[in-house]
Order: structure tokens, then sequence, then C-alpha cells
């Protein structure tokens, strides 16, 4: 792959915290401006807005769209409009149908659109992913619970209409759920839990099904204490696969098969790099699509107020 | 075409009052048999299920499926698995993971899978589309405003989890706004007002904004009285269309273009016999999809408990 400079547009703690350092780990690839209209990298070029950047910087091929969610599909929009292959921070957009209006427009434009689906670049997916391929599941058990104190401090916006509340590690969960199993799986059931001073849920109960009637039961809590939860255990007819801590920890039977620290978003850069080469997309609607389907389906009851 | 013999799937309220006098003004297709635990027509063959219903009609071509939305997927599935034509009601599924995975499952069993957004063959819908194509749109208001305990008497299903409640109407304007509008639109904002007793809207508002940037508003609410209201304004270069009455009345610039009763089932199988003839299938995710947009984005307001 020849070289990818690229623009950051949104430069905010995920940018910060997780795109930066992978960028740089990223031989193919450097970040050579920012878009931000608050914020700036020492030593990179900044400016205020995504039109102002693109404007100076020709030579630069592709952006990392890591702007709030309601923000993304104009940004994205100008920047496949104008040529440049684009990665979209997770969820790819606000709603469904904007996503797919890109999916559409990068194939137009002969780019590359990445919905960065980041959990999936954990370190034992895809040995889970290669395992189960082989195996009929019987029955699987998702657990992801965190503490949203910890995690998404002084977030107000994860509460408010369209920041999806729990579902916002969830749809990780979905990512990875929908990476690894053979079969795809239909919601049959939905409790949401929503804490009376809030628009998105705290908590949610979910059952699904897949096409050869496997149950799949996915249990998502913010008010965990104590150690977090990020496992997906799955009973098949070969025996038990344990994929844990967020995908970090692999286990087959009772054999830890991988355990490495958390990687992916180096993962990520590095299979945008590939497609941006291949000249090919990448966006898979399947874990927003059921996030959706949970909000379109499930059932709401209102809990406890939540105090940050 | 052919003959295409049909069997219909659930022998309900939308069966009888629409798809039977549908069928019998459409000559290619005739009803042979019906599946339904608790009801069943004079002088049709009748069984208690789907499965026993294709087990006893090997000549069974084509299956209607109008249950409630959550069996139709399990249905659909076993229709298409074995070989038949299937038309969906509205909504084609419960969820939008379910009818993705329908679709997929008609083009490899080379079947044909119709989605039958029945909205979109009022009489004036074609005509506002063709005079649209080839107008800049200002600006589209979308009133659809009915009545619910004329319209739906004594269906909870509505209102509980799923049901949709105003968007069980809300679908038929997004089935004929995205037909007839030359720019798919994307949701800005929504307000859903929610009754306290209930899970689902009893109104909503929302706005939309199209690629060329234009407004489209749309207004939807379960509680109008008297004069009933299903109307798409559209402000344009050339003019102002109206497409009123749900479609029956079309006006441009005040000139009244076609002016016909309700005939959009006669015109859905007309439709549908010509795809099975064609060996297409016409499954349109756009209409269900703007629903979920609106649940997964918008913001809820408790309003005053809905009591019929």
């Amino acid at each position: 792959m020849s070289d990818l400079p690229l623009g950051l547009v949104g430069v905010g703690k995920i940018a910060r915290d997780q795109h930066l350092p992978a960028i740089a780990v990223t031989s193919a690839c450097h970040c050579v401006a920012t878009a931000d209209p608050y914020a700036s990298l020492p030593d990179v070029p900044s400016y205020d807005s995504l039109t102002a950047m693109l404007d100076d910087n020709p030579g630069l091929k592709a952006v990392s769209i890591c702007t709030p969610t309601h923000l993304r599909y104009e940004q994205a929009r100008q920047a496949l409009l104008r040529g440049r292959h684009v990665l979209l921070e997770k969820p790819p957009g606000a709603t469904l149908s904007e996503v797919e209006a890109l999916v559409a427009l990068a194939e137009q434009q002969g780019v590359t659109l990445f919905a960065a689906l980041h959990s999936r670049f954990a370190p034992g997916v895809s040995k889970a992913q290669q395992w189960l391929a082989q195996r009929r599941i019987h029955h699987v058990d998702i657990q992801w619970k965190e503490d949203v104190r910890v995690w998404h401090p002084g977030q107000a916006w994860i509460w408010q209409a369209g920041g999806m509340g729990v579902f916002d590690p969830g749809i990780n969960a979905f990512s990875i759920a929908t990476a690894i199993l053979p079969q795809p799986f239909f919601l049959q059931q939905a409790r949401l839990d929503v804490p009376r001073n809030c628009q998105t849920p705290i908590a949610a109960d979910l059952t699904f099904r897949d096409e050869n009637g496997a149950s799949i039961g996915a249990h998502f809590d913010f008010r965990q204490q104590g150690p977090q939860t990020w496992d997906i255990h799955v009973e098949t007819d070969g025996g038990l696969l344990s994929l844990t801590q967020g995908g970090c920890q692999l286990s087959i039977q009772g054999d830890v098969i991988v355990n490495e620290p958390e990687h992916e978003y180096a993962g990520l850069y590095a299979h945008f790099v590939e497609l941006v080469s291949a000249q090919q997309s990448d966006v898979d609607m399947a874990p927003l699509r059921l996030v959706a389907d949970a909000f379109l389906y499930g059932r709401r009851e209102m809990v406890e107020a939540f105090v940050e």
C-alpha cells in the first residue's frame, strides 16, 4: 500500500485515546491535518472545519470521522463527494437511512467507506469465528455490563434521544456476536429499562433466535459496579466457547486459546489501509440494525432516575 | 402470466376487507386455500396452519401473509423454503433484520418476495412521482391525521411494543413520500408523544432533510376528530403539488389532475402477478427503516393516557 495521508475530523476523547495511537503504529497511514472548531493537536495543521481542511490539503486522501454521531452524515457525505476515503467511528450514523445513503454514495464515487466496528478487531474474535463456523449452536449468553460513571463520565449525550444509552457499549457486543455466530439472529423480545429522567435505556434484556432455532440472550447493564463484564458464552455441539474481556480472552472447552491485551484500533487502521488498497468498502449494517430493532420492538419500563 | 393459485395466511380484518376483493378482480390469481387456526372462508379449503396448507396443496404457487406482524417472519421463511412466492402485508416484519434475511432467502430460492406497500398503489402516486422527478423540491409538508378509535377499534396490539402506534398509518405516508420524492431524506429531529399507559406513540412530529437541503416536515396524529387528513404538499420550483386523501386526489398548481376512488389492493395484486411472471422481487426497506429511525433517534414525551 502506498502512502495514505489522513485528516482527523473531531479531536475529542476517542480521537486522542484511540485513533492517534493507532495511526501512529500504522506505517502506511499518517495524520496530516485535523478539523475541529474547538480543539487541535500540537505539530499538526489544524482547521476549524472539514471544508477548510479539504480545501487546503488536496493531497489528503482519507478522513477519519470521530465527531458526535449526528454530525457524521454531512461530514462523510462532503468527504466522499470530494473523492476522499472515509473511516466512520461507531455507530456509523444517527440513523440507518443516512448510512445506507453513504454506502451508495461511496460506491458511486469509487472510494472506500469503512464503518469501523472496532470490537471486531479484538484479539480473540477471528479465532472464535473460525471455530464456531464448524459448530452447531445450542445457546448463546451475552453479558455486557459496565459502570457508566467510569466509562462515560459527564457524557450527557448518552442519555439524550439518539445517544443509545446502554446500547452504546451494547453495539460492541452485537458487532462481535454478528461476526462470530454462523447464522443471523432475530429479536424475539426486548425489555429496555429507561431511567425516568432519561431518554435512553440504562439496561436491556434481549432474546434473539437464530435460523436454526438456537436462543441468544443478551443482558446489557450500565449500573455494573466492581468487576466489569464483556463476555459472550456459546454452547455448541463441540462444547463451550467463551470470549471474555471484550474479546481479549478466548477459551474453548476450558482451554485458554487467546489471552492478549486490547489493540483493536491498530487492527482497524490496518484494515482501512487494506480496504483503500483493494478499492473496497466495508459497511456492515447488522449491529446498528439490531439496535434499531430493539428500539422499534422493545418494551420500555421506567426505572429509577439516573444521577451521575 | 399463467395461473397463480394462492393461499391466504391469516383470515382477519385486512384479509377480508382488502385482500379477498382484490384477489377476486385479479384474473391471473385466485385463492385456493386459507390457513388460520381461528377463522376460515366459505367454499375455500381451510387449514389450521401454513404447514398443513402447503402439505396438502403442492400446486399452490404463492402465499399472501396477513397475520399479526410478529408471526410473519417464520411463516414467510417456511413458504420461501418450500419454493412459494410470498406477498407480505405491511409492515413486512417486526424488525428490519428479519426482513433483510427474507430478501436474501428469496433470492437464494429463486422465488418472488413482495413487501406490499399498498399506499404506493393509490391513484395519484405514479403521476406525482413523474411530475416531481423533473422538479427541485423546496419544502414538503406531510399531514397524516386520523381517529384511531374509528380505524383501529379494539386493536390493543397497536399500543403494545412493536405495534408502532401512529406509525402504523404513518408508514403509509413514508411509503408514498419515498416513492414520489426524487431524493432520499434523513431524519433530523423527532418528537414522539406516548400516552402514559401505552408503549407506542399516539402522535409524532418529525423533521427530515433531503440531499439538496430541502426540509420535510411530517405530522402524524391518531387523535384527529372530524375530517381525516392524509395529505402531502410539495412546494417546488414548478409550483405546488398536493397529493391528498391518501393519494386518491392529485392537484398541481391548483389543477385537479387525478381524483379517483381508492383501489390500492387491486394494484398490489396486479403487481405481484407481474413480479412472479418476471421472476423478480420487490422489497423496499425505506419506509420501515424510517420508522425504525424515528424510534431510535426520536425524543419521547409522555402525554395523557389513551382510553378507548
